[in-house]
């Protein structure tokens, strides 16, 4: 088999077969194939497409390129959810505890913030002490001891991925579904969970701009679930605006902690709920998906699911006084509640400037290796549809630098549309594609 | 600017700028930009396509990319020709030495044989002692001297093609309209002559199978070469059967020879005063191209291009009792007639086979690497609509090893379709494009 030539058939949009397929992926994880014909070849994929049975053999290509997690001896069944990244996306920090604390185990590798978009990794990593680089073997008795890890993906999981996305990030190869799918689902597939929840964002702080293209992306990675025998949901969930209020890193710990605590904003409560019941119906804990939110919510109303975090935060390093008083996180210098502006009901928010405004002041990554400053952020203090009165805090600045701070005043004030005319609010979830 | 960005804009089939055009051919000769950004660049203009804006963009850019030859003060006009690669090509070695004996300089730069197809100077090197490495310096001096150069592509004449046509041959992009015409037309542009007649083949032993791709590549040179100030025309000549009957490095030689002597194959002969003609009405030597066919077939009838051609055999350092003895050129140990399997008439020849059938026997190349041997080839002895009668020999096989004598006899004979039933010849032009 010759690379160049299973490039041309694409190229010439010819059906590929699963050993081309698993021909290239190998090959390229093994460094037997050069970068060159890859991205020639990711460009063709992202021109020409691919069909479901092309799409799976790259997915389950990608999945056994490396190490692929067998749960079975540990716990079973394992559930994993996965978000496709937004602004405030502090959801894993709740949903997790809250489904293991009802003895579904959770056992999930998560990604960082890159670009608008933020990552657990980073959130939990505002908790002095917070390791996310377990190995396979931690990872394995974590899962089996207290049903509960949030982590860092291995190395050894998926290799072909951390190849192929580095390439595709520099040669204009991102936005292609089919990869995209095997990306998220070879990932999956080989962390070992038999139930996955998927949370697809669709909206302005999301990659998914368009219901019509995260329905695509939805279906396509639940038929690819299916195929390979995972039982797999994607809830299609609103991103026109920051989830809950916080964006940033400790401001989202903290309102992860309120909302254990039933506190904090309703929007994010009523999110975490849905997804958390999905994942308990789904793993088979709960009859039907309301009576996974019914049970969800007893968990943590009885301080079950804020015990299980203290359980996970503990067990991986971290130092659980910084939770137990929230206020101990990292504390910006320099905070400014800044006024509306005018009075008016809140149009719209274009929430990836809001993200990128907290990249701006060092709570997020224009690059991979930027380092991630965890105390500063944005509180956005109005949803969608609701009256703003001038001059009462429209957004909160967690700054530590008085420039960033002027810059992130100006620019984020810029993300907000208001209107004279009564708006409706947005709806929480679109649509759930199983 | 960023390659990253120019990627996605071709990727999203927007237009793309001169600018952001030469800084990639820039960049990418530099070595700026890494081959991956490259190959998907190369990618995605060979599945969107380019406009002329942006194919001349390209053009130019590759052509400045290096040295670009100004032979105003050696001799002017200069005429220069291009064929696009074809089975039995021999034509150079006929043409140049007539059109220089006419009085117009004659500057070419060719390149070497690959696939099935074969290059001008494998079948000079044919000839001990020929020298196809001319410095520029040599090139010229040679030029205004006798009027007459047959050598290689200088490394200093735009180099980005050189670099991209290798990347191009390991990533699937090689049948790109727009990429074909600005790699033949940047060399023939910075080779400095003035008019250029291009012989565009169409056929089964040629790139262009039909003849609306030759048209379109045709049409897209000399619309490029109009535009950067170049006298034009392209012929779209039949390739589908050898040009000629020799297929091979000296057997070619031998038949370029008896060709100068008004003798060896009608096809050949035709076709060489044809585009000799041409050249010479493009270079203004002639009033018409009726005129220059006259005047090339003087020039061949008098011995002049056959003066010439010695001339330039010698300038170039190689023993022209090779050529004056033509049995002296390097001669195949085992020769053998192969007789025709039936009688009928000759209704097709797989053209391409026939020059795969020579690179098996050693004489041309599988890879640019490849050694090659100028004894072995083919000569077919008859032309599409002739009656062959069952038993009289269809072609010789020219061999230096049996076995690859007994492969070339089967792959060959597999070539030959015959009909009971007349078939019209098949013609030596389709079209000229000006």
């Amino acid at each position: 088999m010759r690379m160049v030539e299973i490039i041309e058939k694409k190229r010439d949009a010819h059906p590929l077969t699963a050993e081309e397929i698993e021909f290239f992926v190998h090959g390229y994880t093994a460094g037997e194939i050069p970068d060159y014909q890859a991205s020639a070849f990711l460009m063709a994929i992202m021109l020409r497409g691919m069909s479901d049975a092309e799409a799976r053999a790259l997915t389950l290509a990608m999945a056994y390129s490396g190490e692929v997690l067998d749960l079975k001896d540990v716990a079973s069944p394992v559930v994993d959810k996965h978000s496709t990244g937004g602004v405030g996306d502090k959801v894993s920090l709740i949903i997790a505890p809250t489904v293991a604390a009802c003895g579904l185990p959770v056992g999930k590798m998560s990604g960082r913030g890159l670009g608008f978009s933020g990552g657990t990794l980073d959130k939990l990593e505002s908790i002095p002490g917070f390791r996310c680089d377990l190995t396979v073997p931690e990872f394995k008795a974590q899962l089996r001891d207290i049903g509960l890890v949030l982590t860092g993906q291995s190395a050894n999981l998926a290799p072909a991925d951390g190849k192929l996305y580095a390439l595709r990030d520099v040669s204009g190869t991102v936005p292609s579904l089919p990869l995209i799918v095997a990306s998220i689902m070879s990932k999956k597939i080989a962390a070992g969970a038999d139930a996955i929840v998927l949370d697809v964002k669709v909206g302005s702080g999301a990659f998914m701009k368009t219901l019509p293209e995260a329905e695509a992306l939805a279906e396509g990675m639940v038929r690819i679930g299916h195929e390979v025998g995972r039982k797999v949901t994607a809830l299609i969930s609103d991103m026109n605006q920051p989830l809950g209020w916080a964006v940033g890193n400790a401001i989202e710990v903290r309102e992860a902690v309120a909302a254990l605590h039933e506190g904090g904003p309703l929007d994010l409560r009523e999110h975490c709920l849905a997804a958390a019941g999905e994942m308990l119906y789904l793993g088979g804990q709960a009859p039907t998906a309301e009576a996974g939110i019914e049970m969800a919510a007893e968990a943590i109303r009885s301080g079950a699911a804020w015990s299980k975090l203290r359980q996970m935060i503990s067990a991986q390093g971290g130092d659980v006084s910084f939770i137990d008083e929230p206020d101990r996180l990292p504390q910006a210098a320099l905070i400014e509640a800044v006024p509306a502006p005018c009075s008016g009901y809140l149009a719209a928010v274009q929430t990836d400037e809001i993200g990128m405004t907290v990249v701006a002041l060092g709570g997020g990554r224009e690059k991979k290796e930027d380092p991630v400053d965890h105390a500063v952020g944005l509180l956005v203090h109005y949803k969608v549809g609701e009256w703003v009165e001038a001059g009462t805090p429209l957004f909160t600045i967690h700054a530590n630098d008085a420039e960033k701070q002027a810059a992130a005043r100006a620019r984020a004030l810029a993300t907000f549309t208001f209107s004279d005319a009564p708006v409706d609010p947005l709806p929480l979830f679109y649509r759930r594609v199983a």
